[in-house]
């Protein structure tokens, strides 16, 4: 079992990583590959130390290098679910499956969305974010899953046990999974509905659906947490002095949490939740 | 009249210079030579961004290239002063004099010493580090003022209103200016007394003295704030949530108030004073 996994490699998994090897202990870092980084995109200015300024990328680039150098191990892959033990928690990816004593969530606050007539309209009114948070409402009804990779297909399992009736939409993607359930592989055009969802429209045809889930790309932190039972306040993960959730062994850190959105601020908490888990690892 | 004056060109210093930058307020950093700067002579590799380790001096010359770059003025220059104004604040060098409605202290916390016998055992025991803050307990005593720069001149000034018999001991070094009363430029060897400080010993004699202030080199945060009534407690100045001491207008940042002595805390501070400096303008 490991001692640490940070998911998420930018500034706040990082320094954390950073700092819990200068306690000797040897996180393993679990983040995404930078191609397919949201944001990061633009020229930094405001971080201190940077004579002129640093491309975000290079920034995040830099900072993995970092920890590299210090002897960190830091992974490019994609955490799809973080699952609790009887004693800390199975961090599962594509590619392995990891146990873990403590886990810290520093992925940074992407909102996925999709830029369609009536998501917004309709998000949490018959669009959700969470299979395992929201599926239960959903019981025995139409339900359709968006999206096409490895999150998708983890969240499909469980929406299949609740519901008879799933059709998967890839939006314009393709699927390269085998399934036994039907697919729709049209782009989205629009959410429709009257107080609630009541169809999906596709460039080729309208589909009555009761439920739809969003699981396109990789789940953020805090969709992690609300599969966790982690309290969330206006989107940010609730943490403690000590930056633990209400999740026994769960920390989070940087823009998860809220707060000023702001690399230094990241930083700074990536150092702050560090000292934070070396203290719970000598207690627990 | 300046908006602000940040006292230190250092990661809080910078930091906060930057993000006031940002809120469209130019403030003026008066910091020392790199030459001069005590610290950071060696390799930081614990804060985020830097692939490989950054020496400590060329951080800190980054960050003052880095506000220039944002068109901020960084000049080098040595506060020898800062005295409350009816609104504002009195900053004064060897160079120049300014008022500023807000003074920032963020000199980072070098504590001034003398590596000698006695030193230690008689600090607050008839050495002082501040002549406005206890000159009054030695007036019409014996008393030395070591130093031989212009802020032991500053000193010498409040200490002769205070002592008829005040002595300069440069402690070896060339005194540059022309004064008028007893100029000793031995080096310094041993504190000397009982209880209290009772003499002060040199290579060819002894003195007998009554109370010591120390004012070589510049002097630090604490010496000004103590100067300006600041509460300061275990040697850090005491700030509110918004970085503000006791004494309105006058912020302080990064290792001055303790805390972990880190660099991303001082750059952390810097961005928050910024803030707070920023609400205060707008409502003062």
């Amino acid at each position: 079992m490991k001692s640490v996994i940070i998911i998420g490699n930018g500034p706040a998994g990082i320094s954390a990583a950073i700092y819990l090897k200068r306690q000797n202990i040897d996180p393993l870092v679990i983040g995404k590959d930078l191609g397919a980084l949201e944001g990061y995109e633009s020229e930094i200015e405001n971080y201190y130390g940077f004579a002129k300024p640093i491309y975000g990328k290079d920034l995040i680039r830099n900072g993995i290098e970092q920890a590299r150098h210090l002897g960190i191990e830091v992974i490019t892959d994609s955490v799809i679910s973080v699952k609790p033990l009887e004693e800390g928690f199975h961090v599962i990816t594509p590619h392995g499956q990891y146990e873990t004593r403590v886990v810290l969530l520093a992925t940074g606050k992407t909102r996925r969305t999709l830029h369609r007539t009536g998501f917004s309209k309709f998000k949490g009114k018959g669009i959700s974010m969470c299979a395992t948070c929201d599926g239960y409402f959903y019981r025995r009804k139409k339900v359709a899953i968006i999206g096409c990779g490895p999150y998708m297909m983890h969240e499909l399992e469980y929406l299949k046990k609740i519901s008879s009736d799933v059709t998967i939409f890839t939006d314009g993607n393709p699927l390269k999974y085998e399934v036994d359930i039907p697919v729709v592989t049209d782009k989205i055009i629009e959410f429709m509905g009257d107080e609630k969802l009541s169809a999906i429209k596709t460039e080729n045809q309208t589909y009555p659906i009761d439920g739809a889930f969003i699981a396109l790309g990789i789940p953020s932190s805090v969709e992690f947490a609300s599969q966790l039972g982690v309290i969330i306040e206006k989107n940010n993960l609730k943490v403690d002095d000590n930056y633990m959730t209400n999740v026994p062994g769960l920390f989070a850190a940087g823009d998860v949490i809220g707060g000023k959105l702001q690399i230094v601020k990241a930083v700074y908490d990536g150092m702050n939740a560090a000292d934070a888990i070396y203290q719970y690892l000598a207690h627990n």
